[in-house]
């Protein structure tokens, strides 16, 4: 079966903004701060090395019963029995995955417009990512998204939106009302010298003043 | 039923060497000239690219009845149901990937010394690639290999060694003797101006004066 995720606050890897020596304790680190799900996201890797890391990471996850998604191999998330994958516009479609992956993963996909959001719920995703909402160095070739275009987006799908892009303590609250489930954070948490404190002040925000919605089924 | 694949001309894919105008035009003239078996690798684009052209290569390899090999992505692999997926050495492990790709599957390793050679067939590949052997300019990070290397290789392996770098019509006879079952070719197919011609010279030749060992289990 298809596990329930609270994707409250979600956290992206990215190993050359982290703060603390591995990547495994600074996730273990972010999930004891309230962190609700985590992507790992290792552009700039081999396979082997992507494999291995995301087996040691997924040790951290399911000592904790916080779902791991992928992101853009499907391959390694099948090798690791990862909870999903994520997939960029220019990764393997929503539907391929799904044939490969079978009906009780997790699969999500980035959008940035409302076209492609319900495209993406068309093929199947079970979650959203939007963004780039308020600009990151984070990634290349990403798209700014306005608050009011996700808002838009949250009212024309069914499947939960993360937002995502340079989502701070500082600007999350301007996130409220836009029917988002979750913000997905990358360097406010992982790059913090207090990891897990970023995550609690991060998610006690997002609970109390930007999550209004009740979760979508 | 795991397929028997005929290694003798080995075709490696590359776009950016290519002489005509499509990757499938190039493969249907090569196959034509005698190509025996196929690699499609694709380093430099996006997943749902690779995915794309690897559909429309399979298109033609299934016409002619020849084996489509992936190099790397396991999961782009069996989205098209290739044959089989080459992995380097910074890729995912054999063991792994034959637990995802199951029994039927072929998986080559590329192997640099008679070491990573034993352990790549105990890891379970069905053949392996071994070279750099001429220095080729078309892969980053390879090691070359001297001739003396390669046939003990093929004595210290029980499986199919296909040699690979820089192997064109006018140094593949110095593989004479060597054990091999067949060379993997780039560019002196690919980037030649008759890609047909080219695959049938390169083939009498492999035939007649080169792969003198009758082909391993």
């Amino acid at each position: 079966m298809k596990p329930r995720v609270d994707y409250t606050l979600y956290l992206c890897t990215d190993r050359e903004l982290m703060s603390e020596d591995t990547l495994e304790k600074s996730v273990e680190l972010a999930i004891q701060g309230g962190v609700t799900v985590v992507q790992l996201r290792e552009k700039d890797c081999s396979g082997r090395e992507f494999l291995q890391v995301a087996r040691e990471v997924k040790q951290i996850t399911d000592a904790y019963e916080i779902p791991l998604i992928i992101n853009d191999r499907i391959d390694i998330a099948m090798a690791v029995d990862a909870d999903g994958v994520h997939l960029g516009q220019s990764d393997i479609p929503a539907h391929t995955a799904r044939e490969l992956l079978g009906p009780d993963k997790i699969i999500g996909v980035s959008a940035y417009n409302k076209e492609l959001a319900v495209e993406a719920q068309k093929e199947g995703a079970d979650y959203l990512g939007v963004g780039d909402i308020f600009g990151t160095s984070t990634k290349a070739g990403t798209h700014h998204v306005e608050i009011d275009t996700l808002s838009r987006i949250c009212q024309a799908v069914k499947i939960p939106v993360v937002a995502i892009g340079g989502i701070n303590l500082s600007n999350v609250t301007k996130l409220a009302g836009t029917g988002i489930q979750g913000t997905a954070v990358i360097s406010a948490i992982i790059a913090s010298k207090n990891i897990t404190e970023a995550a609690t002040k991060m998610l006690s925000l997002l609970k109390n003043e930007v999550i209004v919605n009740s979760p979508k089924a």
